[in-house]
This record gives C-alpha cells, structure tokens and sequence, in this order.
C-alpha cells in the first residue's frame, strides 16, 4: 500500500475531524478533548509522551495514528537515532506484521524532512 | 488515508465477492452464508443487530467492514443519534486507535446522506 | 483456562479500580468516568448499549469485560435469546478464536441465574 | 501467569462446550459444526492444518485455542522440530508479545510427552 | 479498498525497505534479516511455512504481508485448492472481520495467474 | 481475573524460558536474544525504552508482558507519576478494553512496593 502526500492526509483528517466535532454526542467530545490533552508535558516530556504514542500506534498498526505522531515528533525534534529505536521496540514487540507501517513510517518522516 | 467513494467501494467487494464464490471450498461457502444470515431479524431488531455488527467492526478496525454496515444502518433506518451513540461507545472500549475509522465511518454516512 | 467464582471477580475488581482511583492523574480519571457514562439510557436504550459493549469485549477477547456486561446485562432484563444472538454475531465477526471467551461469558451467566 | 493441568483444561472445555450446545441458535450451532470440520483431510493434511490452527491461535494469542491444536498436532504425530518451526514463524510474525503463549503452549507439549 | 498492481506493490515494498535499511539500528537489521531466514526450508517444507506465514497475516489482517505470501505461495507452486483451504482455516478462527483481506487475497492472485 | 504472587510468577516464566531455549531452533534463539537487547540504554535511556515497553504491552494487552515491564521499571527508578502518565497513554489510544490490565499492573507495582 502507498501512503498518500502530507498534505492529503492533513486534508483527510480535518475533513473527518470536523465531521466528529459537527456530530458527536458530549462523551464523544470529552474523548476527543483527552486525547489532545494526554500528550502534553507533564512528568514525562511531551517528547517522550510522543514516542509512546508512537509505539502504541506501530504495534496495533493504524498508519493515520502512526503519520500523525511522526508529525508531532518531528516538532518535538525527535533525531532519527531515537526514532529508530522506537521503532525497534515496536517491532520487536509486535513482529513483523509490523514492517509494513515501518515502511510507511519511515516513507512519511522522510517527507517532512524534505519540506 | 482516504476512502474511495461509494461506488468504487460497492464495484471493489462485488469483484471480491465474486472471486470468493467462484473459488470457495464447501466450508468456506458456508461461513459466507451465515455471514448473511446473522443480521436478519430474529430475538433482537435488524437494526440493533446491524449497530453490533458496526460496533464490531469499529473496534476491531476494519474500514470495508464499517462502510458495509454503515449502508445496512442507514437502510435500517439508524438516526444520527443512534448512529454517534454507537460510535461512541466503540471509542470508548476501542480507545483513540478507532478514530481515524470513526472519521471515515463519517464520511461515508455523509456520502450516502447526499445520495 | 477456568474463571473464578463471581464473588472473587468482584472483589479483584474492586481491588483495582481502588488503586486506579488513588494513583489516577486528571485523564485518567476523566477516562474512567466516561466509561461509566457511556452506558447510560440515551436515545439508544441502556440494554442495547450494554449488548454494544458485550459484543466489542468479545470480538476483542477480554474475560473481564465480558463479565462485567453480562452482570449488567442481567440487570437490565436480557434473556438468554438476546444473549446467544448477541454472541453469535461476536462469534461470526470474531471467529473461532472468541469460542473460548463464549464459553466462560456462559458458565458466568449460569452463576447469575443461580444466584 | 501459570497454565491448568491438561485434565482441568479438558474438564473446563467439556462444561463450557456443554453450555454452548444447550443454548445456541441455529447459526451459532453451524459455525461451532464448522469448526470441527475445517482441520479435517482435504487437499492438505491434517497435520498441516492444525499447524495453521496453532499459528493462528498463537498470533491471535488465545491459550485455549493453542492448548488445544497442541493436544492435536501431538495426536497427528507432529514432532518438537516441526512444532518449534511453526512456534517460530508465529513468534517472527506476532513478536515478542506471542512469548508467554510460547511458554504456556511448551508447557502443555511438556505434560503431553508425560502422559 | 482496492488494491494496488503488483508493480506498484512490489515498487512502494521496495522503496519502503530501501529505508528501513539505510536507518535501521543494529536490532532492527538483525529482526529484518530473521524475518528473511524463517521460511526457509526445514523440517517443513517452505511451501508449507509459506502458507503458515499467510495464514498469519490473514487472522492479523495486514494486506501487504498477504501480498507478500501470496506471490511466495505462487512460487512454491500452491495449488488454489490448497490457497482456499488455508483461507477457510484463517476466516474459520479470524471471522467475517478477515473477509475484505481474502477479497484482496484472491484478487491479488488473480492478477499474478495472467502473468 | 486476579493475577499470581511475584514469586509465582517469575517462577512460571523461568520454567517457560528454560523449556524455550532447550527446544529452540536456532531463529527463535536470535529472536529470544534481541528481546534481550532493545531495551538496553542507547540513544534513548533504559528507563525510558521499558517506559515503551510497557505501553506497547499495555495496548496488546499482555498481562505476564506488562508484569515483565513493571519489574523493569522498579529498577529503573520509574515515580508511580511517569507510571501513571504512561499508563494514561495506553488507556487513551487502548480504550478500556485495558483497564483489567491497568488494575492488575497496579497491584503488581503495589506487590513491588512492599517487598
């Protein structure tokens, strides 16, 4: 499977993010609302709350998730060291099943770096 | 990522379908049988089964599944309310892995809410 | 694998969300509420949202969640009708690999009717 | 987590099988019959096909499942050298997190070669 | 969801792999290299550890690892009889959830049988 | 479910571990030994790889995994803070489909307090 370009997913994702926001009942909300609220430095830094999420995303394979978090760690200047290991782990962890998004993954932190 | 639209995706699964029951052995058929059948109206409403159908498909994240249950609900006549209501709870138990396919799950109600 | 006895899985229970409750940061106890509320009579009734969350514990394969919808749903008066046809479409969307959590959620429910 | 004696095991499996039985709808009953049906001789060998029940059963992580094809497989005369290749390509596939079934399912081969 | 053709499969596996070599630590070369090492020939055949590997990635769902099998399946000359029964056993324990991915399977068989 | 003493426990995993490396073919040694490796300090530090080992268990939900990584962040010095930060992480992308094994990571970390 190809992944298409950066801004293509942004596109898609705000599209279906409007869609949830336009609609969803007040549980749904506070969900949405958390899950911009986890991530945020705290005990931990946002850096390594990033990469979490990036490994949580890789082992149970979802590639919005996973582009989504190669995007924050990219702001959060992760170096390519650090997201190779994450990544090892993750593949570790979760087997080969997993290469297929290491690919993608890999395909999409290249493209930032191009930008 | 994307998905394709409403058309594209009913001409993708006819073409599956139909590879699947030229090739099937005999049990194989039958799970596809049955496949049918557990949706139909029995102790519980079509319509209640179709939203456990979905809520399946959401938490297991399988996007093909969802757009077929999704066109079962609107036929069902599912409500918008219904429909947020069910989804939320498959983000609930699913997490924020089931977002991107809510997302979609949404852009395709739409599609069919514009036919 | 056998389960233990309805007494015990309550205890266990309780045991652990005490320690959630006391160790919790701000989201996770946002988290833990919404799972409390999502379940609540809504436009969908709070049956039909019990049978949602029996069927995503089940095609996700998680005992414990298992158990705790079925106690919720017989409170909320399911028969074993809409019980079996609730696990049917768990068992045909999830496989064989959920048979085993079937036969657990059974010998849970048979401990209720015994109660 | 430790694993049952292989009589508890069967003993367990019998009541909650017994259970299904007595309560299944018909479609229920049909996919349960399947299952019986799936690892018999055909153009592969039995022996193979319970080799592809326990890879499955072991990426999917379900003790139950890998208990029983192991019991199976032993029956079928598999040996510990084609046992341990199939464990393998479950454990490249499925990662690291396959490895306590790994354990579980060597344990359970072990009370096997005692009988 | 459609599927790509077998060349652009083969050209985004290719550029996506091209990456995890150039970036891959010491691990992930070695977890990389096992990975190729696995369905050798054995004790099984590697036929046989070709269906293993597909059956697999049909009951985790990932397209592109059945992509990959089925094109190693073509070479070790699996028959369809023997495709379909290794199918059966991945839908019998994986459920109508690995439906859309057998689709796919079967489509990209198709496409390898007119070349 | 209730989950066994520490003791128990690494006693099971011991008695696993040695009926693997005693039956292990030589690929499942390499894998056995890279599980070994990832999470020793490199670019990132140890604790903060257990940190993702943890929530890649978490999120696969693997209890005996999860037990594995809490001892390891014991001794990696890890405050019940970043535990729960991280545990929020993987309640949020896992959904409360995690929360049994959220309860029992924390009665293992409890066990570990008191020894």
């Amino acid at each position: 499977m190809s992944i298409e370009s950066l801004s293509e997913f942004e596109k898609n994702r705000e599209k279906g993010n409007k869609l949830i926001l336009e609609n969803a009942d007040r549980q749904m909300k506070r969900l949405f609302h958390i899950d911009g609220e986890v991530y945020k430095e705290g005990t931990l830094s946002s850096k390594n709350k990033e990469l979490l999420g990036l490994v949580s995303s890789l082992v149970l394979r979802c590639d919005d998730c996973i582009s989504y978090h190669i995007v924050q760690c990219k702001k959060e200047a992760v170096t390519i060291e650090e997201l190779m290991e994450t990544l090892t782990i993750g593949y570790t962890v979760g087997g080969s099943i997993t290469v297929p998004h290491i690919r993608r993954a890999l395909i999409r932190w290249n493209q930032l770096e191009k930008e």
